[in-house]
């Protein structure tokens, strides 16, 4: 099963594809998108760039992080770039007819790491483990990377 | 000058097609996008259903409504919502490279009313008389065509 992960972002958004067999996983790739201009410009590029990972990967499914918001803590002007952002990776998914399963953060560390309070670093730590990675990957792309090994865990 | 209109929403998106030469306009199509399903697949349906109101009409610019919030009155899970669906025609936009014109609700209300703070019942008013209606549009359609109208006025 190959799995594309996705860590939405409007300035930046990470991208991590892995092929899983069962418990072997192997990494593919991963990277991120770094958006330029104005803010609808950035979530044009990240609809673009998106549909071209899926075209050249093609993912048996799409693994993107579920918004999350303190319920102490609303910042409403970054949750609705966020969700621009995730409305344009839905987008190039649904063109090309792709399945979207979400993940809130808390999964994908509580997957990862076993608690769903784990550090960034815990979670890249599993990343490396997981995939056999000599290197750690840039922050949004661990974490999309992160999202894809959470997806195959549930699916195993 | 061919403008398509659109009052995004996750759940009923408006659209309207109009058409300016000079001063005289035409009222060419309008309606709403009304979306089911999980909250993914509505997103996935608003761009796959503005994608076709752009290949089938091929609008000169699409004008879409810029979110408002009321400091005051933040409702974070409304902003994010509706920023999916923005997100999600912005990418219909831009994989069809077509130019994305922003305005608020008061420019649009002050453009067509004259001022900012217009009730719904007179942005309706003016954009039957302006587009020579005999009957009201929906309240979404009529709020894209105002956009529509409104960027008219604003090129002319």
């Amino acid at each position: 099963m190959k799995i594309l992960g996705i860590d939405p972002g409007s300035i930046i958004t990470g991208f991590g594809v892995i092929d899983v067999d069962k418990l072997k996983f192997n990494y593919i790739t991963s990277g991120s998108i770094k958006t330029k201009g104005d803010f609808v410009n950035r979530i044009a590029i990240i609809f673009l760039e998106i549909q071209k990972i899926i075209i050249k990967h093609n993912p048996d499914v799409v693994v993107i992080e579920r918004i999350f918001m303190r319920p102490d803590r609303p910042n409403p002007e970054s949750s609705i770039k966020l969700g621009h952002a995730r409305g344009a990776i839905i987008s190039a998914a649904a063109i090309n007819n792709f399945k979207i399963i979400e993940y809130s953060p808390n999964q994908i560390k509580k997957t990862l790491v076993g608690k769903g309070h784990a550090s960034k670093d815990q979670v890249v730590f599993m990343v490396c483990k997981t995939l056999k990675l000599n290197k750690n990957p840039q922050t949004d792309a661990a974490d999309a990377l992160a999202g894809a090994i959470c997806h195959a865990y549930h699916c195993i």
